[in-house]
Order: structure tokens, then C-alpha cells, then sequence
């Protein structure tokens, strides 16, 4: 006795009540495909699986997903991958009674752009949107996106690659769709996550190559004073790689010679 | 270039792109059809409407929509309904060049439970899971609704009907699917949903119908020993109506006349 239309047209698949469709109640991760192989895949799938499990999305089929992944993938040289995975399809309402795991994989291009931001640098604005606070969902990369893409709408021109977000407490989280990390005397700092924001795959790449390379790493408050007296900025996600910051809003920095440093290290994986 | 795959199985269709389905970037109303018509159709729309504009959902195609919703609901003579709006279908990626909204209708049975649940009176428990605080998202019924999943799922058994939510300031916003109404000395108090929680048709409704009865209403921040200590309390949404609470966890009420007077002016219209 239930249906689904979709503009007017009945949708016969269980697409239609698939509960990331009905209340972003899923999580993904998205990744670069290279030479035909998925960039830090095996990172891409733990976090899929830790973000299922923080969200007590129980049971995701793992083995499917890779199975389908490689399957997939098989004849793509370059490009992008975004995997999915909903709690379920079913019944209209919150309560998920017997939720069977539903996986998504999508494939796009690689964008030209990507590389020549890695080179040239962005500029970034900051977004009026603000990111709200709150501990169970804050780190993970689950569907729920709409403070994203408010921030990332508040502009259309290609004159900012990228806008920065603070959360509700006036504090500078990340990215619309990246990480972010400040150089400040050779030091470099990250935002804390623990009450909002998305803790990415590159972002923790990004920790354990500077370790490597004895650079100190710190995790911490950051709010809009700090990235004014900060020597350098530069944003991070799995498809971007390292794109340094030119300027946010009015305020420009120089180029950086650590940030050319973690570029070349990171280019030994990517 | 772009392909998409669920359960690895190729969709052709554009359902695979959906922006709701992507990142719960939509938004949607849920309504009861009795005796074959919308029950406050017409506010419904207009909520639909203004959510879409809250969130810069450009030119929802309403007329499309009232005439689906129409022709869907034609034999059905009692059920419910959802409609929903998502910004767009398309590429991936938070920016969202050239929308078109996307609007889907689902259909489903009437539940028995709803109408014992008015007469009877329910159970309810404190959620740990807490609201976020953001007035940009507050008072819309956005698809972005994990917060709710996780609290609706705190629990399964039949012993409790409804979940009642804190958010991260200790304030009591609203159940995990429906708005709160206090009755303190013959006064209506409800909370303030300026910084999160959905605003309820229902409850837009009781306020009205509580004025038209000479009911004084007081919109306004509520904690635990507020519920604590007020004489009454229920719970309202388009599809329960009014049902009143027995016990929160260990606190029980009494049954109040100002509740049965509430749903006998409330069944006039439903």
C-alpha cells in the first residue's frame, strides 16, 4: 500500500525509501582513482567502517563494497569515487527496525583544475553559514550536509576556490569541503574536531607526513586572530591534495617553503 | 563519465544524483489524508514553501506538486503522506549551479496505533542524543534529520512512544517526531525553537486553536524541572494530533481537562 513518485512518476525501486534519501541518514568518503587504484583505499574503507559504527549503522558489507569497489574502478585510469552506505531502505519513519546496509558507489571525472590549485595557490572567503556543535556527530562524514552546502552556495564566481567555516562559538573549524591547517614558526596547526567539523582521510595523512618529517604538529583551538597571525594556511581534502592559501578575504600570505615541502612528500602517495 | 551504483547494481536514472540523497539537501512535510483530502493541505504547501525559501531552494514547482499530490491521493481515503523538495539532481559537489527541484510524494497506511495512542496516552523517555544549536536550520523540516534517527533508536521496545530531546544547552526542544505543549496553572507553555527543533504544523495549529478558546499560550525556553513541574504535557504532530503523556521515564500526570478539551476542538478539523 505504499508508494513513491518522484516529480509525478512512481519509482518502483526501494530507492525511494532509502533513508539516506529521507533523512541524510547515511555516511560516505570519497577518494581519487589513479593509475587504477583507489588513493589510500584501505584508510577510505576503516573510515567508512568507523563512521557506520559511531552512527550505529551495524553490519555495513564491507566485502560487497570492495568487491563492487574493484569491479567498478576496473577500467578508470583517473578519476573520482564517492562510496556510500545508508542504514537501510524501508518503512516512512525514524525508528529503523531491522535495518539492512544499502552501498552506493559513484564515479565522476578528474577535474583539470585540481592540479594547477596545488601549484598556483586559492583564495579563500570566509562563509556567514555556521557549523553547529555537537559531539556525536562532530569527526564523521555522514550525510547530513546541508550547513555545507549553504556555506559553499553563498558564492558562484570562480574568484574563491574555497570558503571557510566557523562554528557557533565563533571558532574556525574547516572548510566547506576541506581540512584546514595553519603554519605558524614552522610549526603546524589544526583545528580541533571534537565538537563539529569532518575529520578527513588527507587531513590525517597530512599529521602523519609531517611527523615523518619532524615537523611539530599541534590540534587546537583556532579562531579568525590566530589565521591572521599565522605565517601560512593551506587546505587539504583526498581529492585536492595540499592547495596553499593566497589570501582570505583581504588578508594574503606568502608563499611557504614547508608547505612545499608537505606537497612534495605527499606526491610520493598520490 | 559519471556512473552511479547501489548494491553494485548500475542506476540509470537520475534518482542516483539527488541532492537529498547525497546530502539531505531537501526538505519535506508529512500530512493525513481522511475522507480522501489533505488534512491543512494548504499550510502544508505553504510550510513546503517557506522551508525551500529558508534555505534558498529557488522556485520549487509548487503547481506541479498540488497537481501530483491530487491525482496520487485521488483513492486513497485514508493515509499519509510525504512530500518532500530537493534542491537539485546533478553533479558532484556542494556548489549547486542551474538547480532544478526535484519533488517526491510517498504514500502509506493509516496506523491503528495513532488514534488508541490520543484516547490512552503515552510513555516517554529522555533521549540522550541532544539537538544541535544553529538558527539558520532551526525551525525547518529539513531532510538533514540524524539527530533524530539516532535518538528514535535509542530504543525499540514498545514501551515508550516517543523520545524527548535536550539539546547541547539542556534545554527540552521537542520529541524525536513531534512538537511539546506544557500546561502549567491552565496556561499553554511551548519551547522556543529559535536555535533548533522543526515548527510543527500541529503546533502552530494548537496555538491557534488555544487562542480561538481563550487559552493562554506562552512560547518560551523550557528545562527538565519545568516538565517536572508542570501540571500536564502532550505531544502534537500532523499525524498523532495531540497525545497526551502519562509518565516522562519516572514522572507521571495526571489527565488534565485542558488536554481533552484541546483534541475535542482539534477534531472539529481532523
Amino acid at each position: 500500500m505504499s508508494n513513491s513518485y518522484r516529480n509525478g512518476e512512481l519509482i518502483t525501486s526501494d530507492v525511494a525509501t532509502d533513508r539516506a534519501l529521507l533523512y541524510g541518514d547515511g555516511v560516505f568518503t570519497t577518494l581519487v582513482i589513479k593509475d587504477g587504484k583507489g588513493l589510500f583505499i584501505e584508510e577510505h574503507f576503516q573510515r567508512l567502517l568507523k563512521d557506520c559504527h559511531q552512527l550505529k549503522i551495524n553490519n555495513p558489507p564491507l566485502n560487497d563494497i570492495k568487491n563492487s569497489f574493484a569491479s567498478i574502478i576496473k577500467n578508470i585510469n583517473q578519476g573520482i569515487v564517492r562510496i556510500s552506505v545508508s542504514r537501510s531502505s524501508g518503512e516512512r519513519g525514524y525508528l529503523c527496525v531491522n535495518p539492512i546496509p544499502v552501498f552506493w558507489i559513484s564515479t565522476s571525472q578528474w577535474p583539470a583544475h585540481i592540479e594547477t590549485f596545488r601549484a598556483s595557490g586559492i583564495n579563500v572567503r570566509y562563509c556567514q553559514q555556521r557549523l553547529s556543535q555537537n559531539s556525536t556527530l562532530a569527526g564523521i562524514k555522514h550525510c547530513n550536509r546541508l550547513e555545507q552546502v549553504l556555506a559553499r552556495n553563498e558564492w558562484q564566481s570562480d574568484d574563491y576556490q574555497e570558503g571557510l567555516m566557523l562554528d557557533t562559538a565563533d571558532q574556525v573549524i574547516e572548510g566547506t569541503m576541506s581540512n584546514l591547517f595553519l603554519v605558524k614558526n614552522n610549526q603546524l596547526i589544526t583545528p580541533n574536531l571534537t565538537l563539529s567539523g569532518v575529520e578527513g582521510i588527507m587531513r590525517q595523512k597530512i599529521i602523519e607526513i609531517a611527523k615523518f618529517e619532524n615537523i611539530d604538529v599541534k590540534v587546537t583551538t583556532i579562531l579568525v586572530d590566530d589565521l591572521n597571525a599565522a605565517d601560512a594556511a593551506f587546505v587539504t581534502n583526498s581529492v585536492i591534495g595540499i592547495w596553499p592559501i593566497n589570501r582570505i578575504d583581504n588578508h594574503c600570505f606568502v608563499q611557504n617553503p614547508l608547505i612545499k615541502k608537505l606537497q612534495q612528500s605527499l606526491n610520493k602517495f598520490i
